[in-house]
């Protein structure tokens, strides 16, 4: 017998044809044999709901009482689906987050999983009851809600998944799995039996939306399986796992960001330390930069580039500008027109001539690359952004054939 | 420095103008330099949306999953209420009802209140802060969430204000206080500055609609000072308390209720203990019996005569059908075109002039009884229903004039 998690998103849950639907998947599972533990989201649009009842009383309320607010729409969900499943013949039991043992530091909105007291869990589970857990949530150690931010309810999933070592962790989604570019984009893409941790971490940092980060990460540290799985097709999904088995791929997929903004401080002195200057001041306000680019200028002055999401721009730039003084470089410039194309594939590191390759395909489609970032596992270039789905499916095209 | 709680029913925090309506109240009694607890009920039509949804998915869902499903609708109010306090700058938190401590028994959709551990409470009440709990609803002792089924909230207000020890526990609603009549039926009704609990209780059974008999009977049991005031108006309500100011009032008020029927068991045999099995039968399916009436038929026969509430008819009849034989009666007649008039007052105990001034002004009116009952506080006519709001009209006339 193995303990199998599933977890639901909202679109998954929408409406009570929906609900039925997952009832009966999770149904399956637990009559071949499974103990199972479902983690599902609120139902489709409850959140946004919720989020504009709360913006017509007060946009600047506190994130406490709009965790206390949010949270409400995961219990209905739960409720539902253990209604679903009563009406099918399965024992079940709903479980809200705090009930599940979800423990949080403080963080209201973005709260981090401390621990999970698996106790009542793991009782239910040998009561042979499958068991309904509310995502995105839990209690902090005064006892009041707290939700997990972006990504919450799959976090909740790998959580359960690894503090009460499940056997799998399947992740349903509106996509039957991970692809070697965005279908929608790249007609020719094709979907990955399989994926290492680490290069499901580049694909998702780098827009493929299909798992958060947080998720895997999690996974990949407590060595839990991933499955992502359709939520309407019963096909085979993506695995997730540490170690795949070989198969003769470069690369793993192509992915594109649109979400970035280059900053350029250009004059900046050329002496020691300048570049560690100025990215510290930018990650103490919790800023994430990407894509770095140094150049050396005229007179002894260099210029430093960077990325950061666009919602950061603003805020990068005053904070820049406030240690121009210090800093005493000449000018900022940034452009918000970019798109970051990137190959991910743990192929690459020992095959040299995959960036050639990608670079070639782009100068052959007339493309521009205004800056190139690499790691072990990626190659990441910044283009224009009216390029970036021509770029996807010409570098697709490079690898994996039309 | 007082101790106020609060409470307001899910027409009072509708939509966000009346959510912000509530707040305002609820900040001008804090900032009179009171220490302020609000218990407030689901939004408007929530609990009934989100019973529909449930039938939708399983019209046979269990009792708990039903609980956890409805308790949602208190979390989202609590959480908007606090949203709007804050908006008007006054220090607020809110609590679900298992973060305020509330213990019940275990009988889902119908729990009982075990007690209210209020450290958490009295603790934020310390810091000043104004406290929002959810009604309706606590957790059993497997921390399980349960809800108190119908005058929950005002129960939950009542229970708070016992545990704490509050100087008064207002409760608001549509109307504006307790009257000697429904407003809605009699012109010149008036209201009442006091009544006893007592007086209350008799009104709430027969059908006044203002306060929950359960609400009224905990706060005669801890001797908690209850306020019925309006939502909308800020104008003095009615006091009811253990012991009132002599007013010169024979009665305190006339109520109706169209919710009975009544059960004729016909030619049952004349001996010790009939009526005792009868009605123990009804008990023990916890069918409640009011008006009762006993007659002497022919040949040492008797009919018993007696009033359930209409939900309780068919099960009442299948009840006393299937005990036909030890009962040994001939025949079970029943009618549900009746109503109860009531007329309820302490002062009436010494005046035995009361039930006849009653009986005179229905039979000037030409409105037949069918039965009759007394207490100590009140005296109760069965007649036909559509004479109900006549009769209603002319018993007020005759007591407290036109």
């Amino acid at each position: 017998m193995s303990i199998i998690v599933q977890k639901f998103g909202g679109s998954s849950v929408a409406d009570a044809a929906k609900v039925m639907n997952v009832a009966s998947r999770v149904v399956d599972t637990y009559k071949a044999g499974n103990s199972v533990v479902v983690v599902v989201s609120a139902q489709g649009d409850t959140t946004d709901d919720l989020i504009d009842k709360a913006k017509e009383i007060n946009p600047n309320a506190s994130k406490r009482e709009m965790d206390m607010l949010l949270s409400s729409g995961e219990q209905i969900s739960i409720a539902l689906l253990a209604m679903a499943i009563e009406k099918l013949g399965c024992p079940v039991i709903s479980l809200t987050g705090w009930q599940a043992g979800f423990k949080t530091n403080s963080n209201y909105s973005n709260a981090r999983i401390d621990k999970i007291d698996t106790e009542r869990l793991l009782a239910e589970i040998d009561q042979k009851k499958i068991v309904i857990v509310a995502g995105f949530q839990g209690v902090n150690r005064y006892d009041d809600i707290t939700t997990l931010g972006r990504g919450g309810s799959d976090t909740s999933a790998v959580a359960i998944a690894s503090a009460i070592h499940a056997d799998k962790c399947e992740i349903y989604t509106d996509v039957d799995g991970v692809y070697t570019a965005d279908p929608r984009i790249v007609k020719g893409a094709k979907k990955l039996n399989e994926i290492t941790y680490d290069e499901m971490l580049e694909l998702a940092s780098l827009g493929a939306n299909v798992l958060h980060n947080r998720s895997v990460e999690m996974a990949k540290k407590y060595n839990t399986a991933l499955e992502v799985k359709s939520s309407f097709e019963k096909i085979d999904g993506t695995v997730v796992q540490e170690v795949i088995k070989m198969e003769k791929m470069l690369i793993r997929g192509v992915a594109r960001d649109n979400d970035v903004a280059s900053i350029s401080i250009v004059g900046l002195p050329d002496t020691p330390g300048i570049a560690f200057k100025v990215f510290s001041l930018l990650s103490k306000k919790s800023i994430n930069v990407d894509v770095i680019l140094q150049s050396i200028g005229r007179e002894n002055k260099k210029d430093i580039s960077f990325t950061v999401q666009k919602a950061h721009l603003e805020e990068a730039i005053a904070i820049l500008e406030g240690a121009k003084e210090t800093l005493e470089f000449e000018t900022i410039k940034h452009r918000e027109d970019l798109s970051k194309v990137s190959i991910v594939g743990a192929g690459m590191v020992n095959n040299p001539g995959v960036a050639a390759k990608m670079f070639e395909a782009l100068y052959n489609a007339g493309i521009n690359i205004h800056m190139i970032s690499t790691s072990e596992i990626k190659v990441s270039v910044l283009i224009n952004v009216e390029k970036a789905e021509k770029a996807v499916q010409i570098v697709h095209e490079a690898f994996f054939g039309a």
